[in-house]
């Protein structure tokens, strides 16, 4: 049993989706009414860091499910430029999980003012944020101590599942995300599937994933920066394919997301190309090919987690509280 | 005199953006009379690699002017997930070099069978796309035969200015894109911002901008992977100023971009706590202050190009080709 509070955080995911199941039923309900009376044509997603990278995950989520046009915001737009959006025909999540960094507020605030709908999916119970929007969805995570977000970025995907699948009024996706907590549980005690070795000779890395794959691929990056200090950026399959292909003129190592869907093939088929060319795997990560492809996601992140605090650890450094990092910045 | 193609294609943006801006006046009068009688509540947009960067500087360009939210289209969704989207409020931009990329015709072609307006920004006149879309807007680049885009990335985001400003009525916008060939033929004759001693020794990279600087930053860290094999990465120095701050626990060296606009001093404060962080700055791109912050961009493109390929050479590379790039990859 590991030490750190990042270990710690990132096992507390199973009771956190329970939890939040129970408690964001009736919210949910409500928000599903409301959006059937305003039937809105476009989600707008606000968040930074690990927040932003759950908004990406929900942009494969509600396109696939719903057919509605998800965009991200730039957060530039109010706090820097002063400019306001149309977003009357909107539905607005803001994710976060301080909810007190001051260009989230701006954004928020301009959301809201603009006439959109706004569902809050925040962490901290006691943040300002939570009395701006009109509904307000507890992520349940508890406290996060670790400086690197784990618990709050799955718990944000879960409950993004939970409203995708109220609003499309899929049952199977439902079904899936309510067996999540026990195949959470369950993975825990699988080994791991990124091992040290591979890390420690590494000079540059990037995450490659498709779809719902690429979607998670941007917050294990960003985790790899974290708590390793290590430059990994994520690509999809398909993205990496043009320019970034270039970077295989030198040594480079891959950590390969594999989803169990329709992105299988076409993810794999450019991965050996990518091998062939000289892209050395470090690893797939792969798990629980029964479920959704948006459910799959909580599992594989929280076997990352877990892999990536040994690693940081087995380097030498603090996965807790990485040199120069605070848990909650705030930027305008 | 350089001798390579992708100097050669750099240098013929001015006289790119004369013919396009003559070319294009009438389509983009009836595109503006279109959307006059439409109203598109939210702007789409279509592109890979470097027309998808063209796509971020959209974003930052639309938002600003006309207020309408822009969303980029996630590639995977017709071509991997047979997925359509309620588009029909939509004003969609697709954008190709080439207009042969499968995944490409596969969204536009959801797009326009889901009601939406769709222009083409395309530089090849031979391109099945044209005949898809219900505006044409050539790019008026010619063919660009160096693997790595140039004067075609330019002329895109000159064709989106012009449709911008005359969509917002913005008389000083279209006035500084109209000075914009002049002003792009005279900086041929500025020295580098960008000089190989940077790079001879540089280990790790990050681009950073904000606003329309962090659009620009996108295609820029492509670039220095494409012709120098280097994993740059782009963040807004708000979002580095996050997560990835933590990479400044090893050597990071920085290309900045500087905007003169009401980002600026934001930028200039994050960056002076980066540097005193650690960052080592490579090169400040920065030019023509007195332009509007879109049009600085044209301007810092083309001379970040010039240098970038002088780089190339020196590193002894060939920017035209770089090993296992080929000017038109086709994913789906």
């Amino acid at each position: 049993m590991n030490g750190t509070l990042m270990a710690k955080e990132t096992r507390e995911v199973s009771d956190t989706l329970v939890r939040q199941l129970n408690r964001n039923e009736k919210v949910i309900a409500q928000l599903v009414a409301k959006v059937g009376e305003s039937r809105p044509s476009l989600i707008y997603m606000i968040g930074r860091g690990s927040s932003d990278h759950a908004g990406v995950f929900a942009k494969y989520l509600f396109e696939t499910t719903l057919g509605i046009p998800v965009c991200h915001a730039a957060l530039s737009l109010s706090s820097i430029y002063n400019k306001a959006l149309h977003l009357e025909n909107a539905l607005v999540f803001v994710i976060s999980q301080s909810g007190g960094s001051n260009d989230i507020i701006a954004q928020t605030e301009m959301a809201k003012q603009a006439g959109a709908i706004v569902v809050g999916l925040i962490n901290n119970e006691d943040a300002e944020l939570r009395h701006i929007v009109d509904f307000f969805i507890p992520l349940s995570a508890g406290p996060e101590l670790a400086v690197a977000a784990t618990k709050s970025y799955i718990a944000a995907l879960s409950a993004l599942i939970h409203i995708a699948a109220k609003l499309s009024d899929n049952v199977q996706l439902f079904d899936d995300l309510r067996t999540a907590p026990k195949r959470l549980k369950e993975e825990l005690e699988q080994p791991s599937l990124i091992t040290i070795d591979a890390f420690a000779s590494l000079e540059r890395c990037v995450v490659l994933g498709r779809g719902f794959g690429y979607a998670i691929a941007r917050e294990m990056a960003l985790k790899i920066k974290e708590v390793c200090a290590i430059q990994a950026e994520a690509f999809s399959s398909a993205e990496f394919s043009h320019g970034p292909f270039a970077l295989l003129n030198n040594p480079l190592s891959i950590l390969n997301v594999l989803i169990y869907d329709e992105s299988k093939q076409s993810h794999e088929d450019r991965l050996a190309i990518i091998k062939s060319s000289g892209g050395e795997l470090m690893s797939t990560l792969k798990t629980a090919p029964d479920l959704h492809p948006a459910v799959q996601c909580l599992v594989i992140m929280q076997r990352f987690y877990l892999d990536i605090e040994s690693i940081s650890l087995a380097l030498g450094m603090n996965p807790d509280s990485p040199e120069g990092l605070k848990k909650v910045t705030k930027t305008i």
